[in-house]
């Protein structure tokens, strides 16, 4: 830099440098008004879009701009991997308040590049604008394999287990951990070495990393797709109830959760308790799908043991479309009180 | 209404029902995790983003919800136009603060849909998030005619002719208008008649509508592409001058403005000059492209009656890549001045 304060010129020529050419299908790559590629090798394109937004979805100093970086990839890659498609290539909207110094820029570039190259998603354009909070909006596209369908939302049928791969909850107590305690060296930690000694002992550990760091199930989602084990799919972002909420009505079935079957933490944090966090934390990144009974029998038969665990918690019947928790023999209808705009 | 507060699935629910459902090559639409398309009508696919941020890109109070829907579209289809390319779909990223009215939502919405329909780029999915300042961002993709490729911004050559379609300058000066009078007013506007007899006089107007509504060029960026008549475009959002930049650097040459030739507003307004308005007032939504001799001829000859006229406006020569401005023999040499981010 030289004492010189980049321009946005040499911002957007620095991220072209750093970013792989990727595929040969890459036509026009950053640096046009659109990115061109072409799609011919797939005739399932999945697109979606997901935003992280300064004080809304992260507070400025309870993450580092590296950290931020990965995860606004992985929250977009976790909807590509609930349809059970492959990565291909990703569009940054990224808006940056002034004052922050370009070393901000930098390590968060850093951490996004690094994510989105180690799943294959090329970064292919975008946009960089001021902003007084900081956002990055992704959207990422990836393909289904040749001979192979995306799973949706709607595919359930009455009968289907209920399954969920990765944590539940913990995201929420990390989440409660960040709020609640003067952690302003948080944004100075870049990778999860460092994070492992910045936090006092493995339950914050695996808490604040679920938050700050989720997990990347694409490989799950792939593998469930192209052996054709689920018959219904989704990420779990807005908590395990809301977002099993639209399995069953894009599905039009009753869903029940056997909590006593729920992974849940080992325990609370502050006034969120553990079971709670699990049901409508949100922001779990988890996978949740529904399977036949033929689809569970191959699917428990046929699991890699380098997965992480998949859990049965209930399942999908006839009914009017809702979502009913289960306990102690006692039936409760849930009630939706997510995330909502205008209330 | 009834009295009650829309929530997001609500609203969602609301988008889906008035959203058209597009070509049958669209596989999944709003309601997954992701939207799914089989592109097989297409080997050259071009993707682009675009933003539109209160405070930054526009005042809450000095436009209408209706007016924001539909720039929100346009300012990324200008970027499809300037590839030649034709529109296909879209995600919205949308952000909104709860302390709005779901009218102000329904109303953006109606302004979105409006202008997406008339250019047949459907609406696929997105996103709805709560957010201190009101953003749109659009991620649109388009699509080459079969046996027709992209213009790029490279591919200018020595001895290409430099060309602009629209008005340069008049959406800088309406901006001003907008931001130095008390026009709390517009807010309510909603289409663009009543814009003309909200404006004072016809200047107004059409300074006003540049800015809030800007042109839409897709038929004729398609019609240069189609025809082969464009050697390298860009669109003109950030300023003429600037966007030249691009087309130097791209193409490697050095680009001559003369200035005289230039269509300029017929006068300033406030503190801005016309001329400085149409060199680097930004927001016009021209297009910018060169041409070699061939190409010009031809186009001379065959521009259709009711496009936007063209104007011959400089030249690309050999040279260090740099855009000169030739006034009354007199050649000087542009310095970027444009929206810098750490600057």
């Amino acid at each position: 830099m030289n004492g010189l304060v980049p321009s946005e010129f040499d911002l957007i020529k620095w991220i072209r440098d750093k970013s792989p050419k990727g595929q040969p299908s890459i036509l026009r790559h950053i640096g046009d008004d659109c990115t061109v590629f072409d799609p011919g090798f797939t005739s399932n394109l999945a697109v979606t879009t997901d935003v992280l937004l300064e004080d809304v979805h992260f507070r400025r100093h309870r993450t580092s701009a590296y950290f931020l970086g990965q995860k606004s990839v992985i929250v977009n890659l976790s909807d590509l991997a609930a349809m059970g498609c492959r990565p291909y290539g990703c569009l940054l909207s990224l808006g940056l308040p002034p004052s922050l110094k370009p070393e901000y820029f930098y390590s968060f570039m850093e951490g996004f590049l690094q994510e989105s190259r180690r799943w294959e998603l090329t970064l292919l354009g975008g946009n960089l604008t001021r902003s007084d909070k900081i956002y990055a909006n992704v959207t990422a596209w990836g393909f289904s394999s040749p001979g192979h369908g995306l799973v949706s939302r709607s595919g359930a049928k009455a009968g289907d287990a209920l399954i969920v791969i990765g944590d539940l909850g913990f995201s929420r107590l990390g989440l409660e951990m960040l709020e609640k305690e003067n952690l302003d060296s948080i944004h100075k930690v870049k990778d999860e070495e460092a994070l492992a000694d910045w936090a006092s002992d493995s339950f914050e550990y695996r808490c604040v990393k679920a938050h700050l760091l989720p997990p990347v199930l694409i490989r799950v989602g792939n593998w469930l797709a192209e052996n054709n084990l689920a018959s219904a799919m989704i990420d779990v972002s807005d908590g395990l109830t809301n977002d099993l909420l639209h399995i069953a009505r894009e599905s039009k079935l009753e869903a029940q959760i056997e909590v006593e079957n729920l992974p849940i933490p080992q325990q609370g944090f502050g006034e969120v308790q553990a079971l709670q966090a699990a049901l409508s934390g949100g922001e779990d990144y988890a996978l949740l799908f529904t399977a036949s009974p033929e689809q569970l029998e191959k699917l428990t038969s046929t699991y890699p043991a380098d997965f992480p665990v998949f859990r049965v918690i209930g399942k999908l019947e006839s009914g009017r479309a809702a979502v009913y928790l289960n306990s102690h023999g006692k039936k409760e209808k849930y009630k939706p009180e997510g995330f909502d705009h205008f209330r």
